[in-house]
């Protein structure tokens, strides 16, 4: 869901990619994802493409032919990764957790002692499974072999805690249609001052030119010509950013949290398990709750989509056909959409003969009702 | 300049990336595209990306490590291409030409008979120039070695006949926001069946995953998700192109057609010379008039910014300082602009002490009397 303000700047004038005005936004959206990233970086920039055009420009700037490229893979968005790596030419080495499982700080300081990798990536919010991975210990863990952290912050950022320098992430990027609830278009990026000096160093060239970061660099910060750059997704993130600004990153995490906890409340009110256990784990803004026995998930999804003009997404891989991945994030994290989509649930479920335990707008409400 | 039919299709509600009603607005682009492009291939698709990101899919998933790449050399915008096959590891060789003059068919024929390159490009319509390369002979050598071509026509798609399928053309890309009239942000692509299969039978891996077109025809055709494209950017693009639809091909390019003969005739009254020497090699979407000596082509472009708020470009590389870059395309294309342009770049130059030679207005008048 995309907030009505956004969807008026988007119409909004075009100006040209090298017009002063247009630099003027960018300068704004620097500092701005300086905010939401919680980071003193002056390296922050939105790439011209979407979330995976910033997962790309990561990898490829930072993986190496020939060389050690560590991935802390438990889920969809880590193979992603992976696979990326692998097409630059990197030596991919993986530690495996189950999907939905975090990993054991202890595995990851073996792990990364072991194989001394330059590089450490991981996804801080699984979209795939709905797992926070906790930055902290895995950035620690990298530093102390020396590699530098690429950590995936597509559905984290601007919905919960990404915290790059508190957590000492090096690379991180986004998308601009989840957390910071704009149209999808942009890539959010923020480098530190230490990755970008192991950037500069880097002697092989970087095969893509248009995602390559010192290009864009002297394009934004630079003014000279690079790609035309879109002013109307600029316009758009600007004010998406802008309305973050003015909520305030501490009371929108708390808005999210609240709403992830009362949709959780509700969802274990009608009997419905989370496939991550430990609520600590959990994403603000993406939720999983497995599928009870004897429900068709493709079946409930099309019911929500066709009937009642609702889309939410089912899992991928090993989770496909068992989980839901219901988003409550940005414009769309409210208490009335919450309680809408359990009541929206339930009805879903029941049409396929499962009927709710207990009550789940009660369980909901109860949550709402707390005072902060 | 945009559309207001355009304007307004960018604040419509957004709607999921793998939404039935997305792919339909996917289907609808693929479409006019291939109409807009001239063809009858049915891999046309819009990349997530600004035209650059579409130069570089049509460099990275047919230029190979070692192969040899043959550029046809005489602009900027092809320097480019050649700057992202070298980042692919091809062998890079040259034809070159002087930065606005058009290549000697029997020298290109010679060139490529010499080289048997397995991939040649250039450049349809120099944006750095204002130069058309006349497609036909280069397709035609080229095929005569067995090579693809690949065509750049960001400057010629919607405003100047590109025919795809009439010239030859392997790959072809493009962006939004020259002739089809919408803000920059996706990539046109046409790939020919002949060029797919040469794409399938490649055994090194793309080294962009983001702009692998087999993964992107998974996503557009197959319907299985890969990135997440833009909704609105998708919505644009399909009203620039029903307006072109609506419009008529043969009608729009007649319009930029006369809007650039009417311009060139005022400038030439004016006493300034095209940089183009011979008429039928110019861009009937950009004009590029040579600067008369005494004048300052910066404080002329600078004083027409901030003084008039009219944005026009000056020249890049061996062209700075010489050549002024006015565009005539999409949506600008107008009677109403050119009179407007000539007459403001008029008062500009009289600013800086020179005096037009004659009537600006009544030279490009007669020309926008003249029946079609």
């Amino acid at each position: 869901m995309v907030a009505p303000r956004v969807y008026a700047a988007l119409s909004q004038p075009i100006v040209g990619h090298l017009d002063p005005y247009f630099f003027q936004i960018t300068e704004e959206v620097r500092a701005l994802l300086g905010y939401v990233f919680s980071t003193q970086n002056q390296f922050n920039m939105a790439l011209s493409g979407t979330g995976s055009s910033g997962m790309e420009a990561a990898v490829a700037n930072f993986a190496e032919p020939g060389q050690k490229f560590a991935l802390l893979a438990n889920g969809y968005f880590a193979e992603r990764i992976g696979e990326m790596a692998r097409r630059q030419g990197a030596d991919v080495v993986r530690l495996e957790q189950q999907w939905g499982r975090p990993f054991d700080p202890q595995n990851v300081r073996d792990f990364l002692r072991r194989e001394r990798p330059r590089i450490v990536a991981f996804v801080q919010a699984e979209t795939s499974t709905g797992l926070f991975n906790h930055a902290k210990h895995i950035c620690e863990a990298a530093h102390e072999v020396d590699a530098l952290v690429i950590a995936d912050c597509v559905t984290s950022l601007g919905g919960m805690p990404v915290l790059v320098d508190e957590n000492g992430i090096d690379i991180a990027y986004s998308c601009t249609q989840k957390g910071l609830g704009c149209p999808p278009g942009l890539a959010p990026v923020t480098v530190s001052e230490r990755a970008l000096e192991y950037r500069r160093a880097r002697t092989t060239p970087v095969p893509s030119w248009y995602l390559d970061l010192l290009l864009l660099d002297t394009y934004f910060e630079g003014r000279r010509y690079h790609h035309t750059a879109s002013a109307t997704m600029f316009y758009a993130l600007r004010e998406g950013l802008a309305i973050i600004a003015e909520e305030g990153l501490e009371a929108r995490w708390e808005r999210h949290r609240r709403n992830h906890l009362a949709f959780v409340a509700g969802v274990e009110a009608i009997g419905l398990e989370m496939l991550v256990t430990n609520p600590a784990d959990r994403l603000w803004t993406l939720n999983t709750p497995r599928i009870p026995a004897g429900v068709d998930e493709a079946k409930l999804r099309q019911y929500l989509l066709e009937q009642r003009g609702i889309e939410i997404a089912g899992g991928f891989g090993p989770l496909a056909g068992t989980v839901l991945r219901i988003g409550t994030m940005g414009y769309g994290s409210t208490a009335e959409n919450v309680l809408m989509i359990l009541h929206e649930l339930e009805s879903a479920l029941a049409q396929q003969g499962y009927r709710a335990a207990g009550n789940a707008q009660a369980a909901a409400e109860k949550v709402l009702a707390t005072p902060v």
